[in-house]
């Protein structure tokens, strides 16, 4: 067998790893990310004194922040499993935009720690909360970015899935992006309204996301 | 094909996804949430003579707090286990549903580390023991919340489950938010006794689940 | 149908999670636990100057700690694995014992950060060196107490399985806590010289334990 | 039946866990390391002032720094599965190889957080940019030595892998370790060039890798 004979039976392998071994791996990133929320949640000091009933209620923030994360990731999660119900072939372009995804929804904890820690001064609420906003409005444009290459590569998808159907998908991935750009710009002037919509984004999601 | 028809085929997609990805979900965020626990033992710091012995024994509500949440949720994951056994379907309900169960399993190690850090403050162990309790109440709650779904949906269930099965499964679960009430009430009192029960709590469901 | 014929419909159900998943639950909490190491290797904090580098080379005995528990826990794991591999059916008491020991395991990581703490605190470095050989004690006897149960319920145990086999891997088992025990026993006196005891007998494990 | 014959037999046993466990493990620490990277990012403490918006800018090295090791860990991933795509059975020499490599990309969170910490610090950045090549070096070695192991024992692989392919692989995975090396003699001078170089190199690894 000549050099180019073995090249050729290599790139009878797939060019990435298989879409269920993608979903797993992405399953477990997601797991994780929702899990590590809890971490931003502190015990708070407490020196002398009752102190501590007060000292737990006062950092609602936290529970709200953790809370209002938890259900988004969550809300994710299900989205991203009815993108790859939908795939039969991973390519590297989509491996790269799944990756994308991941990297910005692991990093979620991160503004959710930033809002909780914030919330409550009023001097830079605004500022937590547009940041918190903004890594939303990224990863809304993740799922975007993983439809549009779905819709041009009608090879990654399974039979049944049409392509009135993954139009319909995109459509509808890019009304996350753009409520979170506008929730964004709630936040930079009223920062709880904004957690609020958040919140009631997540809300949103979860009881529309089947009809098409 | 029309637009109709697309979203037709579309609909014979499941509206969640399937009960095996979400039972491996839960399975991952179990056991994220139960290693997590130990980033609440923290290392003592000891400035000067042999005093590290002394400070590692000191701390040893960490310890406590440590193997009871452990066990908690230890248990928890086997009787998660015992619902999706039964379970052949997952609607929105469930999935939503099932999703509040995993955040406020995901939640235990804050309770956790704020009882460790204050069972030994005469002042504060009260609120912390009871702020345990509290989130334990939730937990149980949220177990009961789903069977009460699957009662309600006879589809989602495994052929062989029967409706006194579960009716006998949703009473056993209300016993769950009932004795973490109780424990609550003695937390407010005599915290340290309160641990005891929280402990004692997971041993009885340990022996006594699968019994009907 | 009567709530007796229920109750033995129901029965039919497992006592306990499949061994398929009761395996995948413990990969993961090996794994989680494995990876959480790292956080005990906390960033140097230098002020001024080109100190990083010294502080960086000072805290070795960080480096060492993580790279001791890592090797350890992957030979438990692989450890694990071989037991599974054996059980054809877990009852109540291999389930709880198999907590035991991920509980056990999954609290490396806080001896660990002990160590790495207090390595080079010649005040206080025998008494971290004994914690950390202390819970490996505890977690060589819950190997133990797994392979006595499946000695004592052949029932659990697939086939091919002999109680010759089983009785020589309890045998076996038995080496890691007495020579953790030793090696605490060193660490009382020299903890550096334990510290290298422990990777030994990781070292140890890795090449011997699939002889018989 | 003897107990030579037990052992016999229990010689039938594979000598290490299946390649799919092996597999299912490794990529368990992929996604948590990948997901651990955030705790990297701290929530920077403000007093007084409007300075969130500041203090959340000026951090971008800890952004970039997350950014970077996130994509590396990522390609990482995708290679690591391209062996095992290739294997077949799982001897104890790519046991160990593969948990050195773990280990070594388990550790990843440390070097990144140090280089977030003191890239903007001009006396320590570039013992911070060190530290992290030196540890790419180390996780390159560690593919290295796996490929290595692959030549040797052709047992361990698919039949349709060829020798010729896995020298191809070898010589194109010492790739890694000497532009890492380069990289880190880069970072000795001009730790942000480095930093620079880290993110074209999973750039490079992530657009070439399929080529052989």
């Amino acid at each position: 067998m000549t050099d180019d004979e073995a090249a050729l039976s290599e790139s009878a392998q797939p060019v990435a790893p298989g879409s269920g071994r993608v979903e797993a791996f992405s399953d477990g990133v997601f797991a994780i990310a929702i899990t590590l929320l809890v971490l931003e949640v502190k015990v708070p000091e407490v020196e002398g004194g009752h102190g501590l009933t007060t000292a737990l209620l006062h950092q609602w923030p936290s529970y709200v922040a953790y809370a209002v994360s938890f259900a988004t990731i969550g809300i994710m999660w299900i989205n991203h499993h009815a993108i790859f119900d939908r795939v039969r072939l991973v390519d590297r372009g989509l491996l790269y935009r799944n990756m994308f995804l991941l990297g910005s929804v692991s990093f979620l904890p991160f503004p959710t720690a930033v809002l909780a820690r914030y919330l409550r001064d009023s001097d830079n609420a605004r500022a937590a909360a547009v940041a918190y906003g903004a890594t939303m409005v990224v990863v809304g444009l993740a799922f975007t970015l993983i439809w549009q290459h779905l819709l041009r590569r009608p090879a990654l998808r399974k039979p049944h899935v049409t392509e009135a159907g993954v139009r319909r998908a995109l459509r509808r991935s890019g009304v996350g992006p753009f409520v979170y750009l506008v929730a964004t710009g709630v936040a930079a002037i009223a920062p709880i309204a904004a957690l609020a919509i958040y919140g009631l984004i997540a809300g949103y999601f979860a009881f529309t996301r089947h009809r098409s």
